[in-house]
């Protein structure tokens, strides 16, 4: 991209934000480091003991407050921008805050939006002593709605970390044998996953869980040796450009028992359901209904313990979440997982996960491994 | 470790933490998943859309809030604990903290421990909302005096937590050419991490920064061919049980002008000054004062733009901040960087960081791979 281009994908969004500020009767907006502030600003910085923030504001320039080690960073910063800078010795943060807080002028009343899901305490009480007559208004939703809708190259860049995910995990499967462990596993799809052309900031670490431990959803690779007889669950994802892919399969490990090869037909038959389902115009609520439906249907539905699915952007886990209580309307250009699973408690697991685009009329899944009971081991 | 093992140590720490709790007049204290959590109870849980925290109180035992798709973590707990969840419906969230609040004994006027640096806006307001006549204090140097001094076990796994990094290091030298990209030595380098025992989640993402690069402390690898005559900085680390280690040392590439030979000599020798003078008794600030002394001298001052080194831990940054405003005194069982640095902009930089344990009587370098110049394509 020519520094032209960012420049002006930066302008509009920053445009969009100032539209949401007016619109929601706000002063200012202050983000600290994370997707936000990438998104709106291109600006990357890792969220550590020194507190970082942007303040934004209809009329003037952006203002940064940071640490001076953090200063050759700004040097090719597109468009204008105030820099307020503190060293290492705590003692001269609280004046850098100040300066800023005065020179975008958020030291009246007045409301300041904020990130309540990414804001610390930190930067909040160096902004509140800066600017101690202000009211700080929760507005996740100011930004997570305006970076829910993709654009082409956000979305070219989620395809493509979606297929680094995807040749990642068959360049693995040949070599899952029994006896393994889920970790070992875990290590071999990671080495595939960077040497394919994924970040080295991978969205998550990838889960491998076997037998009782496919049961836990949110599993973390353990010592355990792969069993015959186990449902094995892989959740994995690449990272491209800052945006993350994010799939889940479950394999059959040597002769499994018909009982759970059936919980794998019912997550698969749900997945299938909500790829049917999920278009323009229908509310997330909807696509979580006809999802739960076919596995309440099936019986188990007290073993599907969690949502349909979530967001996909530069968070692994954003807007829309596609869950019963959400009657948010879908719209082209949102990208989010369809993830039913079913977990019978120390006994097996399955869940079945795929990354889905909306376009103008439809959907597309942006994965498509198959999603049949493979056998590996 | 065995469960009574584990029991016992976080039973420990958990009393400590009560007695600081009774030492600065608190009723409790709450904390957000993250490394404090997981050093007081053993409990890992990702940051997440989804708020999870855990009230501590002197009297009760430990409250715990989290979604029910998380309940199967919570099996193996090997100490009482109350647990209030909800489901994936955002309207549930409320209730739930509201009960572990009453549950707690937090509902009425207290004072909460809370830390800044980790707390996101998310918990405190569903915990200010939960328990309105709290009074919140920034305690976040009570969790960090604890964990700034390390036991046995957790040395052992920061020294293997060295040893990887510096094994990764050795194994990904001979790769290196002129004319890759510091992308391509980094995913080198992270696969030497992986293969040779790191966790998948490395402390950070390595830094391999040359020439006009290597002038900024904290670069992101790019798409830059290593050149004849370039300073290359690598800064790495890895995980090992949950311990982090962090090191860079500086290489030339080819044929190096003299005048950046200096730098690094000098850098090497404020390293080696620092290790000489670092042990038990002295403030954290003598550190940074004896080895900015040298770089000084050198009449490069203005270009050592940073802290001499952070604490390691857990967390790759964390207490003992070797800063000159620093005046909090040396124990044993601190681990921490020394890793001065110049850094010539636009030109080359050099750093030099090295892994320090406290002892009784004096300090060791964890890590020992030669500080001299090597010349590496």
């Amino acid at each position: 991209m020519s520094k032209q281009q960012s420049l002006n994908i930066y302008k509009h969004r920053q445009d969009r934000l100032i539209e949401e500020i007016n619109a929601r009767e706000l002063d200012a907006f202050v983000l600290n480091p994370g997707p936000s502030l990438t998104y709106l600003t291109g600006m990357r910085y890792h969220i550590m003991e020194r507190p970082i923030i942007v303040i934004i504001t209809p009329e003037l320039p952006l203002t940064l407050v940071i640490p001076e080690l953090e200063s050759a960073k700004t040097l090719d910063i597109p468009y204008p921008i105030q820099i307020f800078m503190y060293t290492d010795d705590p003692s001269t943060w609280s004046k850098a805050f100040s300066q800023a807080a005065s020179a975008s002028g958020i030291q009246g009343d007045c409301r300041i939006g904020v990130e309540p899901n990414h804001l610390r305490v930190l930067e909040l009480n160096y902004i509140e002593n800066a600017a101690p007559q202000a009211i700080f208004i929760s507005a996740e939703s100011t930004l997570s709605a305006l970076r829910a809708i993709k654009g082409p190259k956000e979305i070219e860049s989620i395809r493509k970390a979606t297929e680094i995910a995807q040749k990642a995990l068959e360049l693995t499967l040949p070599m899952i044998k029994i006896g393994m462990t889920e970790k070992q596993i875990a290590a071999e799809l990671t080495l595939q996953l960077l040497r394919n052309g994924s970040e080295s900031e991978l969205p998550f670490s990838p889960i491998v869980s076997a037998g009782p431990n496919s049961a836990n959803p949110h599993a973390s690779p353990t010592e355990r040796l792969l069993q015959d007889g186990d449902l094995l669950v892989i959740d994995w994802g690449a990272r491209y450009q800052g945006y993350v892919s994010d799939i889940t399969r479950t394999f059959a490990v040597g002769e499994v028992d018909p009982k759970y090869k059936r919980i794998v037909d019912v997550v698969a038959e749900a997945n299938a359901v909500a790829r049917q389902v999920v278009r323009p115009g229908i509310p997330a609520s909807e696509i979580d209904k006809a999802t739960r439906n076919i596995i309440q249907q099936a019986g188990y539905g007290e073993f599907f313990t969690h949502r349909t699915g979530h967001g996909l952007g530069m968070e692994g886990h954003e807007e829309p979440y596609i869950h019963s209580a959400n009657d948010s309307i879908i719209i082209p250009g949102m990208t989010f997982t369809i993830e039913p699973g079913i977990y019978l408690p120390a006994r097996n697991g399955s869940r079945i996960e795929d990354d889905i685009l909306i376009t103008k009329d439809g959907s597309v899944s942006l994965t498509d491994l198959p999603r049949n009971l493979r056998l590996v081991g």
